[in-house]
């Protein structure tokens, strides 16, 4: 876990059925609210949709970031690699789609089930020597929203919660440096925990 | 991964500082939206606070489940272990609170974050031998949220995400029948997606 680096650049090499198969299947053993499968994935592989899909994410990104608060504009301009361009969404050797209906009452936590099933996954594909981004298309247009349920056939009520980019990295990135913990409070919100404590 | 089972029954067996570090590290590395670390974590410890939580949260309880659709309610009557007694809130060995401001703009994709972050803790429970229950607090009645956000000291806006009681189970439990991946479509939803494909 302390390895993991968002990958946005891939090798060619492919990646097995089986090692997708393992992918597939953390999603489906993670916990879900009130116990019902509702995430789904789309494994996209036609090379037409993709080309398709990042046109639109990468036009509704470059409005969604125009439309952040100034710090978080400026945090985004300092992570290494973000970029509005997403070449790896034609490009990555498997691409996901998760899915899911977050305004279904019949879907109780959808969004937190679904980024559940994705934290499972993020840690299968690291176990794996792959690597991955957590990609969340942003949309400030409704019509861009529109084209990609289009794309997609998704029915109604169901969005995109991540897409995930996932082959070999191209380059090795270095850990991050330690950190141990942070944002970890005693009893109150606000009352530092120390491992003393 | 796939021996995961939710445990809400603990054994006495105290947890080593050495692993809560490692589940709180583990939430600590999780990617997060933009790159903001948002999500936080309350260690509850105090048996005054732990006591009046559970009388919150079982109240909560009884009202959400009474407000679901009747396809809801029938599910959770069927799932294994649920009850809206939460006796694992004052006895579970540790007991995590996860919290963030969903509607903060300088937290993007908090919700989302915060449960990647759930889902990084759960592996690394469940790999240590230990288990959790990700219980997600419902209230009808804004009157019990605020009796939650004045017992942990939340700030405005901030709200729980999940609780996590953790220990090690009471009684092991089987593992789960293999059932591969669901829920998994090939290039739009709906197309099933086979490992032949």
């Amino acid at each position: 876990m302390k390895s993991r680096r968002s990958i946005r650049e891939f090798s060619d090499r492919a990646i097995s059925k089986r090692l997708l198969v393992k992918i597939l299947e953390a999603a489906s053993v993670a916990p879900t609210g009130a116990g019902v499968a509702g995430t789904h994935i789309l494994v996209l592989e036609d090379p037409t949709i993709r080309r398709k899909l990042r046109e639109i994410c990468e036009r509704g990104e470059r409005d969604w970031v125009d439309s952040q608060p100034e710090s978080v504009r400026e945090r985004l301009s300092n992570l290494p690699g973000f970029s509005c361009t997403k070449e790896y969404i034609e490009t990555a050797p498997v691409f996901l789609a998760v899915t899911t209906r977050p305004l279904d009452p019949e879907i109780p936590y959808a969004v937190e089930s679904a980024f559940l099933a994705v934290g499972y996954m993020l840690v299968m594909i690291e176990g794996m020597g792959l690597g991955t981004v957590t990609y969340t298309p942003s949309f400030t247009r409704v019509d861009d929203e529109k084209l990609l349920d289009e794309l997609l056939d998704l029915p109604e009520g169901e969005t995109v919660q991540v897409f995930l980019p996932i082959g070999y990295p191209k380059i090795k990135r270095e850990s991050k440096p330690e950190h141990g913990f942070y944002n970890v409070y005693h009893n109150q919100f606000g009352v530092p925990f120390t491992i003393e404590t």
